[in-house]
């Protein structure tokens, strides 16, 4: 952040009066910048006990199957963007939403919701941002594909919740990843 | 959202390609600002069976009762932003906290997360944006002096899961409050 965006004046970084980290504030206006975490929300869709993945259209991991997920949006509930996203990347009408998983990734800081839905008639195809989309048992899941960490440990969670019976509301932290080598 | 935080020339409401919603655009180096919901992270601390709340110093709903929270810091997660604000505005060490209840607030782009918590030591104090602060019997709860509709659904709430011994965590949306008249 360069200027700013009330007065188009220049911003520069300080800690306000009260506050106890540094903000970009207006050297003009005085408007401070505050920048919070985003919310990324998206779908485990589940049809006749397969699970539906997208193969990423588009970088970050391109080609790598992902839950239909993506940054929520002013003025819609967490479920709504979720059902958003599964049909925007999969074009599937997401029913009988369950908030099931929460992940913190403070290092980029950003928190996803994800909720466990239904598929409205089994129907799905492939968005503009996937190059396909399948439904996957658990057996055929290519683990060695998966593009995103979240992705990932939701998956595995759900196959071994579903062994169980019981789906039970979770929130850790992904912490940043080591990259091997 | 007047001018480019990037460049600082000025922007221009306008859906930008391959989106489908209107984005502030810099009409000079084409930046797109997205603005999303933020996150409000807080606790519902119990002590020995009563439930800590805060006398608010500050508007909105100044002098009213309401559990600590505030909007999520970048590079924390949910749950240290939650005892982060217990800290700052009720002096009490948040310990064993446990995600119990997610508000969605689509009229004004927010999410509320609260943990259930513990006080270390039952110690507490008053930050600077409280009065004071104080432990609650269910009995003793000032109803009509809870500052925020979320507050007062997640204690009525808590207190009906405590007689069933069992804390489910729950997701709900909020809508735009009718004032009465
Ligand atoms: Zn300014
Ligand atoms: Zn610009």
């Amino acid at each position: 952040m360069n200027y700013c965006s009330s007065c188009g004046n220049s911003v520069t970084l300080r800690i306000p009066e009260g506050d106890d980290r540094e903000r970009y504030v207006c050297v003009s206006c005085e408007a401070i910048h505050y920048t919070n975490p985003r919310v990324i929300v998206g779908c485990l869709p589940v049809h006749e006990g397969r699970v539906l993945l997208c193969r990423r259209a588009i970088e970050p991991r391109r080609d790598f199957w992902t839950l239909p997920a993506g940054f929520m949006e002013n003025g819609e509930t967490s479920a709504a963007g979720a059902a958003r996203e599964t049909w925007e990347e999969a074009e599937a009408k997401a029913v009988d939403l369950q908030l099931y998983r929460i992940f913190d990734v403070p290092h980029i800081s950003q928190i996803y919701m994800f909720y466990r839905c239904g598929i409205e008639g089994g129907a799905f195809g492939a968005g503009p941002e996937s190059v396909e989309s399948a439904l996957f048992e658990e057996a055929q899941i290519p683990w060695d594909e998966i593009a995103f960490p979240v992705v990932y440990k939701a998956l595995k969670e759900y196959f071994d919740d579903r062994r169980k019976g019981e789906y039970p509301v979770r929130v850790s932290s992904i912490e940043r990843l080591r990259r091997p080598g």
